[in-house]
């Protein structure tokens, strides 16, 4: 008995020594993930921070879909009961997706009022999830008594500001983005110039015509409305569990550092602020060997190289009529295509074409995607160029970036006809001008001073090790809206000016009247 | 001799190697710098440069005072001939320092025109040197076929970005600050958002009172002013000699990479741009052993300790009665004092001080300064708290924010008593509060994911590589002022609204009126 005591003693000696010599000491993360390609990433950044020593507890709802706490994991999961059936909340994830997807999105006046409405229900539901764990009495004693350090929390989930303000630990955030970027704005204190920054969901440019610049400040304008009442609801709840008055967007500025998923290699260079690092790109790794069967199969291919299609983690159905257009496209393409898919087999579908359920990204000649963040990343960081067929959220804008960036060509899954797939697969495997660009972001992805994920470890390791990063925090975030924007100081400032110019015109009226009056009287 | 070709050969082959393998190849850096405490910055990363394998060329004029080019060094110099001496500009400085230094600075009416006649001064003799060298055609054919990859220049002294466009290369910017971050602002395009960024020469800090706020925006606007007017001159040339209109400010923007030489301890978190590195502290190393006798006096020092006090690589000397004060002061005082020091020996000076040329910045208790950036990140490093005698430039500004962050005690070297100066470094000596915080600071400085020095070369080297970093540089720089503000975008929305409110009103009024007409026909 006393030999295994000394046994774990040793052991558990080593790993704190591992983990002390890494980054001062071990730490104890909590995580706050949201679904689908979001856990994705966040579980890259958790695995990591387990190989180097950390313990890493996952809090996931009993309704949890895509986060699966049965696979065997060093990552340990907290699951706590939820009033949302998994059945139930996996059906709202597949109607909030296909409406979005299959919204009108020819006008501005239709399509974002819908758009507003489907991400509303998002946000419902998702308070219903923070009620329920913040109501967890239980629960919530024993997240005290863990004695976190820090909590990694995804940014478009809220929850997680407000667990690091009743747990009092510092908290990283973890953002790809925010509709409008409101919470960015508003909550992260990150300035937007209207004039060359595209607001997300404009798919825009840096470089916009004038009529351009109309459209990104509306639809600046109609996100930060929307959110302001989104959010509202929100502050209310996290006023009346933390008893004081306060506001989501207050509550996620408290945030100590703010990773987010993208690089300049996506995004066009616009301001940013000491706390924010851009991490795109941290869940790619090196190509794998692949699975024997497909590797035969690619191998197969022979000179004319292989497609990979895939329309991500969550799309698994298309409509007959949109699979057979496709799969007939693909069938008329020399390469040897691999397309996830997990529908009913098309009709069309041609013996150049396979259906996987998965696929890694290897040394691909083109990349037929959705445009999600997470396969974007892929493709940029093994050099491959893009058909883009984008489905919501950020997919349109992800595209428009890499379209603008000769990186991609652009279809449109409701319109496109079987010719439009051939020419755009043709146009990216045969024009070198698309490979030549993606190479091009690939060596920006790769030419930088620290890795992605290191970068997002360091900063978690640095926020445990000193409780927080203050000092990298900005002093607008103690600023009301109207200071923050000088608007009182140009106010007085105007207001010396108007005095002054008042006075000195009135001084000048009198002098000029006594002057007239010593005139007259003389001339009397 | 082909036994010796061969030697030659084999070591030119282990030097491409090596920086083969440090950063893709060999490259060849023209370097554009400032006198005094900018060149000890700059020679910092020149000499990593030359360490790694790469060339580097200085170019100096014969004026040249601090930038040696007889000592022995792998740095290789260009001089130009100047059509000023050596001693006409070494007495502009001291001239231009002392005159500084001993200016009113209690009204900002007085103070800051004869700042701003001071500052003019140094463009203008500035831009003596940058004619002599372009109108040198010589040498400029000769820089022509040495083909350089990239050129680093001191943004502070003009004329690196007009080297750039008419060599054609890439342009990294070394910069500590441009008065009233004028040039960060408009040549960068960095954001300043005046209610929490105090603006460089305001001596205010992040956390600002409304007036503080007002004074801070009318800083901003009077460097604004003066510095478009001083620009002018500058603009003037760069659009003769380039054959095109452009300005000082547009060709500054056109660097790839600005390395700010700061970082967050000493700066307020506040926007930046993609294109700029915080760099600051580049130069610091860790303490090497001190020369015999000085070792000796320090050990003597026992228990009490050492105090440093210097006053910069610039001020020799004092006027009598201020070195005679700060002597018996220091005499007053209980630890061992070396101070580096020029002039004549005081009077008053104590058995505990010493005089020196020169001091390293090892193992202190206090640092006594004038506040001077390079020093700064000196005391920052090695965790020592300062009393702080700022005389001009940034100095005051950095020994306000070391102030504000409760590492430093400030002294005005025109009015300080001998009283002042011994109850100060007692003070910061004695109470460990300043102690406490100058080491938080020390552990942000120390706790980077990347080395400043290492940084700065990864950008000079990726610039290198890439033949620049275009993908950082935000497009803000292809805008005109009112679109940058997207000024025209609001007038337009605005006339949008009044000119929708108008017909409505007016559509309004006419049925009003058609009503009121069909009511009175309908009564008759």
């Amino acid at each position: 008995m006393n030999k295994m005591l000394m046994k774990q003693f040793s052991l558990l000696l080593l790993l704190q020594l591992t983990c002390y010599f890494s980054s001062g000491r071990c730490g104890n993360v909590l995580a706050w993930p949201v679904e689908y390609s979001h856990w994705i990433n966040m579980k890259a950044i958790l695995e990591e921070l387990v190989t180097r020593g950390h313990e890493v507890t996952v809090l996931i709802s009993s309704a949890s879909i895509f986060i699966d706490p049965s696979k065997p994991s060093a990552i340990k999961f907290e699951i706590y009961p939820a009033s949302v059936t998994k059945e139930e909340y996996e059906n709202f994830f597949m109607h909030f997706f296909g409406e979005w997807t299959y919204l009108e999105k020819n006008s501005f006046w239709t399509y974002f009022p819908a758009m507003i409405r489907i991400i509303r229900k998002y946000f419902e539901i998702s308070l219903k999830f923070c009620k329920d764990l913040v109501s967890n009495k239980k629960l919530m004693t024993k997240l005290q008594e863990s004695r976190f350090d820090v909590i990694l929390a995804d940014a478009v989930g809220p929850g997680g500001e407000l667990l690091a303000e009743i747990l009092n630990i510092p908290l990283v955030h973890s953002l790809r983005f925010y509709p409008g970027y409101a919470m960015e704005k508003h909550g992260g204190k990150l300035p937007f110039p209207l004039s060359y920054v595209p607001i997300i969901m404009s798919e825009l440019s840096d470089h916009m015509t004038f009529m351009e610049r109309v459209k990104n400040m509306i639809h600046a304008l109609y996100f930060d409305f929307w959110f302001q009442a989104i959010n509202e609801e929100w502050s209310q709840f996290y006023s009346e569990v933390l008893g004081k008055p306060t506001t989501l967007f207050e509550a996620m500025g408290k945030a100590d550092i703010w990773l987010i998923r993208t690089y300049w290699d996506l995004e066009f260079p616009r301001p940013l602020l000491p706390n924010f690092d851009f991490v795109g790109g941290l869940h790619c790794t090196p190509a794998k060997p692949l699975p024997k069967e497909m590797e035969e199969f690619v191998q197969s291919s022979g000179e004319n190289g292989i497609v990979v299609f895939s329309l991500g983690s969550i799309i698994r159905n298309l409509t007959e009529e949109r699979a057979n257009i496709i799969a007939s496209a693909l069938a008329q393409i020399p390469q040897k295509v691999l397309w996830r898919y997990n529908g009913k087999k098309p009709d069309t579908l041609g013996p150049n074409t396979r259906l996987y359920k998965w696929i890694p990204q290897n040394d691909l000649l083109a990349f037929i995607t959705h445009g999600g963040t997470n396969g974007i990343y892929e493709a940029i960081y093994h050099g491959v160029p893009m058909v883009g067929i984008p489905l919501f959220a950020d997919q349109p804008d992800n595209i428009a970036h890499m379209t603008a960036k000769g990186a991609a060509v652009r279809l449109d899954l409701k319109t496109m006809s079987r010719t439009d797939l051939v020419n755009a697969v043709k146009q990216v495997i045969n024009n070198p001008f698309y490979k030549e660009n993606v190479m091009w972001l690939s060596t920006i992805q790769h030419d930088q001073p620290v890795k992605p994920l290191d970068r997002a470890v360091f900063w978690i390791e640095f926020v445990m090790r000193h409780k927080g990063a203050k000092h990298l925090r900005p002093a607008a975030h103690d600023l009301t809206w109207y200071q923050y924007h000088s608007l009182d100081v140009i106010g007085f400032l105007l207001a010396c000016v108007a005095s002054s110019i008042f006075l000195v015109t009135k001084c000048f009226l009198f002098c000029c009247q006594k002057f007239v009056k010593t005139g007259k009287k003389k001339k009397e």
